[in-house]
């Protein structure tokens, strides 16, 4: 039995904290929200975020963060990705040399074009920092319904203890080195998953779908190996994985935004008409930024910047990739 | 211009007969069913088919074999994949040396594992024979929805040229020499659209339908790899984009009867209901006698496997594969 704090008491690190409290280890949640932190330990269910989902009675709800994360064998980072950088400042005065955290969040931060664990890295240094990530929606999680995830890890030895942790019947983990490369999957798929709604919003089809996703992930590869990312993972279930997942889920602000813009609204509608962040839109910028220093072509994303930034119409811009020069699908072989 | 051949007049044969003559080609188009000749040239329209899409009055039908395959530029193979190697043997006769061919079917031939490129080369050694995969309903390539397929070929010639004949605004051609990695992909991919398929029979999420995906196209890959095809077709559009258009559509025969089976039917309940060959049953049986021969470790496979042909409960497998011993996700990248 391990001892486990949860930042952020949001839908998935309530997912997390179910999973890992299924799986004998002692759980304490922190939320910054006081009124959430009654409310939960109160309810025993998160109405709003986890409806149905039934939290046993020993599961910890507190708003105090520094019992949350003090002697704790691994410390889980559920908050949302704009805030990852401020919680880590504010934890960093309690988390001891070589403290474990684990990011289950995906972001880039748009200033820096820092993932999330080289932020949490910069703002806590004492850090041993790593990651879970992969086609997992918190409702299904939560449900305790099958799912694979990865996490990486520095060393091979916190990769599997993590994966023994949090691996169960209904949850398979893979162990990783690769913590870039799972980062850039999971935050630049969005800009993707923006491109399938549009097309989608155009009345288009499941081929022109299939298309968008396997040659927009293959574009993401190609930035995220510049980089120094596998390959393999973009490939994986934290890159192709995780795009599918976002793709088919009707419930995705990227896809139903992009979807909006498809039909022809602007970015501003979409927005509007979704209500809530949409982080593709910042994926986007930052992506483009990304091509841009490392010198990689972006086709997709490049048009879903000027159907987002430069007001270009969304028919236009599927006709303008369509018409590029043809070209060959990769060079990994030669020709006879 | 060129002079086309197509022959079968079934959706995809009749979908691509009208992308063809929509670039200005000129086709003719052949199908053993002399009913169904006299009706598309009559009514216009392949009603049971590709309803709604209408047929240029300059497109020839016929039953005549020798009058479609002689003296064309080239020529199509449209015929379902159980008639490939009858169809080549009876085509021979009429096709000249160097004759281009393009198959545009996916299977592979449980008896000898070849796939049906492999069986027109030995029942035509004449032939120059290229393909043409990919995501790619045939309704939606009769409707002109935006599509993108790879064509393979021996030489880079030939591909370009093929490129050149096939690609317009709304259906691009990606160029490729991995005709094998090709076409393996097309074929095995039904295995894992079946696994898709009973996941979602069994009630389970978007979640383990994402991680079954890229699993399976990791395990197709492996096998793929192995014989001799690229590890990027796998990762693209003939490989992984095949296979999301395949388990996202209602309409897919591999993905419903997996579903019933999902839901407890045997896999003869599942065939009877579905009315239609399956042709992710013959595939399995070729992907696990593939594996046996190349020594290929296929869990994913081998579940169905069990499944189809040993009576084994589709939920029970699902538990074998979450509880298989914790793995890494690929070994592309050393442990620091």
């Amino acid at each position: 039995m391990a001892k486990v704090g949860i930042m952020g008491a949001g839908s998935w690190g309530t997912a997390l904290s179910l999973l890992l409290h299924k799986n004998g280890h002692e759980v304490t949640v922190w939320s910054i929200n006081a009124e959430e932190v009654e409310m939960l330990s109160r309810e025993r269910e998160h109405k709003s975020k986890l409806p149905g989902v039934k939290i046993p009675e020993d599961m910890e709800f507190t708003t105090d963060l520094e019992k949350t994360v003090t002697d704790k064998d691994f410390v889980v980072l559920a908050v949302p990705s704009t805030f990852t950088r401020s919680t880590a400042r504010n934890m960093c005065p309690f988390i001891k040399e070589g403290q474990l955290l684990v990011n289950v969040a995906k972001g880039i931060e748009e200033s820096t074009l820092m993932t999330l664990s080289e932020q949490i890295e910069e703002e806590i240094p004492q850090a041993n920092v790593a990651v879970l990530s992969g086609p997992s929606h918190a409702e299904e999680v939560g449900r305790m319904i099958p799912t694979s995830v990865v996490v990486g890890a520095k060393t091979k030895e916190t990769a599997e203890y993590l994966q023994k942790m949090f691996m169960n019947e209904v949850f398979r983990v893979y162990t990783s080195p690769d913590i870039l490369g799972i980062e850039l999957g999971g935050s630049l798929k969005n800009v993707i998953a923006l491109a399938a709604g549009m097309a989608d919003g155009l009345g288009y089809g499941d081929n022109t779908k299939a298309a968008l996703i396997t040659r927009g992930i293959h574009e993401i590869a190609r930035l995220g190996v510049k980089m120094g990312g596998a390959l393999e993972s973009f490939m994986g279930l934290t890159g192709i994985g995780d795009l599918i997942v976002t793709c088919a889920s009707v419930h995705s602000r990227n896809r139903k935004a992009g979807y909006l813009m498809g039909q022809g609204k602007t970015m501003q509608e979409a927005m509007d008409e979704v209500k809530m962040v949409v982080e593709g839109v910042y994926s986007t910028k930052a992506a483009v930024a990304l091509g841009k220093k490392y010198g990689v072509d972006l086709p997709i994303i490049e048009q879903v910047n000027a159907i987002l930034f430069e007001g270009k119409n969304a028919k236009e811009a599927v006709y303008d990739l369509m018409m590029r020069k043809g070209k060959a699908e990769h060079n990994a072989k030669p020709w006879s």
